[in-house]
């Protein structure tokens, strides 16, 4: 473990060459680019690497590294794409310049996801270098279209499942917290999203019509108080059907987890939690309830003042964060068949499609394994989440081919500023995090 | 009259030089210019001009002609200020450049209502110029901010009512039909225009975070939710404990009004009017019908895709068309206690504030005599409605001042395209507006 802190400059080179590129994949540049380099540090690293290309998509980098003569094998998936830099002017140096002050590494996706790629890319050729090779197999699902949804990912894990087999994969990597102790998340909500329109005249008309005209911001008003009310139950017939309630072993997850609800709420500028919810209920619902949530909602005239019009049309983003063993295609039909029963058959709904949530259990066999490693590596003990509030596309391993898949040893740290300005990593988690990697692949 | 015809270049000439000042109040240019330029047509018409500030607002022009030795005195309400010309890329000639082609002249304004005015004071210097002086005495408010609501009308009507005195009021003036029957309008509904705001989050959140942080997008469709279902009946208690319903005389005036149904609804792209109206039906809704009609609705992500966010705050602009005797400051205060009531002290309303619906009774003796005048001057029955299905401030003078008012015998045609690219009048329809005007003056 010592080899791996006396090789910090190659980290920093390899991180600075794969955070060169802005391969952001909502503005669709980079990406070829991203793909050579990255293949080209996997193969220097000893990994067989394959660029499988995607139809109307970005190719998945995929990469095999036989080891030391068991059929034992362990999977990582990454994402080489990243969110787009904007705002470019509250950056203190340019997104696609990596830069390294105060023991931080700062760029585009140096947290998420390149650092964990560079991660693991490090951590095998530390124990190739130590052991020849690594004692078990290695498989590398690395894809360049997750901060846009993943919308291939289903796609292209079912076309080869026949070659991603393992006993389990490791997905992008958690981090630590505000107390340095390490992160482990056994699971992801799912999602369906849809997009609801509601039309009324050929045109915006005076709103002195609004006696014979229909207005479409109304028809969306009502269709969605008929969807969810302000108890937060969502009123569509079945929608809670299938819900599987979490596990006594999860929900003991949950109230051992630290959580800082002042602090939180603080930060949120939020006086109470939604419903008054307090403490430890505060967190079963968010790691546990399905949700329905208003995105945006876009009708007629939004500037200053006073405008008297009847909009032609309105428009209404919604997501639905689901829980286990919701089904978002069964979900969809029963959303447009409420619709219909409701009276709101003039409503048109464009689904932006789904994923399933997904847990492995906190007693498998492969999480006890990982996690006791990661125990070991940081010298703490992992705060361990059953599932993410947020979304994954973890159901097409987990669920599909029934693999245990886990969250953890990443680069991150709670200052990472993901998904916005100045993302940075610091260079002792970059550490961490190959060092628990290479204990993972020498120790499993 | 013939002497009105032989002068067509001179109201060009008039026309021309009032509407080359782009007088927008909304975007406040032209204001000081065209006060000037107003005020000296004026006073060639031998019109007494005074311009009268207002605090914070734009001038009135006030004119008042002392005529030949009666009390008998009609008044004339009209604005010297113009919608927005934009977009003016779909202006076949410029706006502020005045041009006459196949019988019409092109200007923003020509219509609302610069062309009413200069057939009014056109009409003077014809009755001046054939008797000497008029037969009457005659009174002219020409105010600035029409276009924006007349925020300062009625405090002006408040402070000048021992002036403004007169035996009736012409408004802005009505033109003819498609058929070119000339229309009388006895009166406008009211308004109150307000906007609610919910606030969640200090910033916008990942919309995992939906179990615990409120929405104030949801906040908002509850509430406008609790103020009006889909049967389109307000649900605020005692919004319409004041309303007087339209009498027998004026439910037989919107009878006999002609309207095309099926021309209207083919030009709005309605294949059926709101809540299967029908007919007499329909002219009755639009007419008589108190309105709660959404005229914008703002909040979170509006763009194309899907974003996963929960908006920090959420805005909806509402209007409410008032009918005869119910007050916005009485609803205001009903709407406040209505959504406390309901749960939602959390939302901010702002108040645009409202004006009164008015009317003047058909039977009224101003009324009568001026619409036989209309009717002699344009040869065809009048098309007379009881009241317009928008706003205008007239209930300062009609209610506050008990002064019968009604609108007819102006400049426009449905082609006039007010408020839109190539606003426009026909020169004919000018000079019958002048011819009447003149008729007006002399036989009243």
């Amino acid at each position: 473990m010592r080899y791996i802190e006396s090789n910090v400059e190659e980290y920093i080179e390899d991180l600075r060459s794969i955070c060169g590129v802005p391969s952001v994949s909502a503005q669709n540049t980079g990406i070829d680019e991203c793909v050579r380099t990255l293949a080209d540090i996997m193969e220097d690293a000893g990994i067989n690497v394959q660029v499988i290309p995607v139809r109307n998509g970005n190719p998945v980098i995929y990469g095999e590294l036989r080891g030391g003569g068991t059929e034992r094998c362990i999977g990582f998936y990454n994402h080489y794409d990243v969110q787009p830099p904007e705002p470019l002017d509250l950056w203190e140096s340019p997104p696609f310049k990596p830069e390294v002050r105060e023991g931080r590494i700062f760029a585009r996706g140096v947290s998420d996801n390149k650092g964990n790629i560079i991660s693991r890319i490090e951590a095998v050729k530390a124990v190739t270098k130590i052991l020849g090779k690594p004692p078990i197999n290695l498989k590398f699902i690395v894809e360049g279209e997750e901060e846009i949804g993943s919308p291939n990912l289903p796609v292209f894990v079912k076309e080869h499942m026949d070659i991603l087999w393992a006993d389990g994969y490791l997905w992008e990597g958690d981090g630590v917290d505000e107390r340095n102790r390490p992160i482990v998340t056994l699971g992801a909500k799912g999602i369906l999203y849809v997009e609801l329109k509601a039309r009324g005249a050929k045109r915006d008309v005076h709103s002195s019509m609004a006696p014979i005209v229909p207005n479409p911001a109304w028809r969306l008003v009502w269709a969605l108080s008929s969807i969810k009310g302000p108890d937060e139950k969502i009123r569509v017939p079945g929608w809670y059907d299938d819900v599987v309630p979490p596990s006594d072993d999860e929900i003991r997850l949950i109230e051992e987890a630290p959580f800082e609800e002042e602090e939180e709420k603080r930060e949120l500028g939020l006086k109470e939690y939604l419903l008054g919810l307090r403490g430890i209920e505060s967190r079963k619902a968010l790691y546990f309830s399905p949700t329905c949530n208003i995105c945006g909602f876009d009708a007629g005239y939004k500037g200053l003042g006073s405008k008297t019009v009847l909009p032609s049309e309105a428009m209404v983003k919604v997501d639905f964060r689901l829980v286990e063993a919701q089904k978002p295609e069964d979900l969809i039909n029963k959303l447009k068949r409420h619709l219909k029963e409701e009276g709101f058959s003039d409503i048109e709904i464009k689904s932006y499609g789904g994923y399933e949530a997904a847990k492995t259990p906190p007693k498998d066999p492969f999480v006890r394994r990982v996690v006791n490693i990661l125990e070991e590596t940081y010298g703490r003990k992992p705060v361990i989440k059953p599932t993410s509030a947020g979304t994954s596309p973890i159901y097409t391993i987990r669920n599909w081919m029934g693999i245990p898949v886990l969250s953890c040893g990443g680069v991150g740290y709670p200052g990472s500023n993901i998904h916005a300005p100045n993302e940075n990593i610091r260079i002792v988690d970059l550490i961490n995090s190959i060092k628990f990697i290479a204990s993972l692949i020498i120790n499993y």
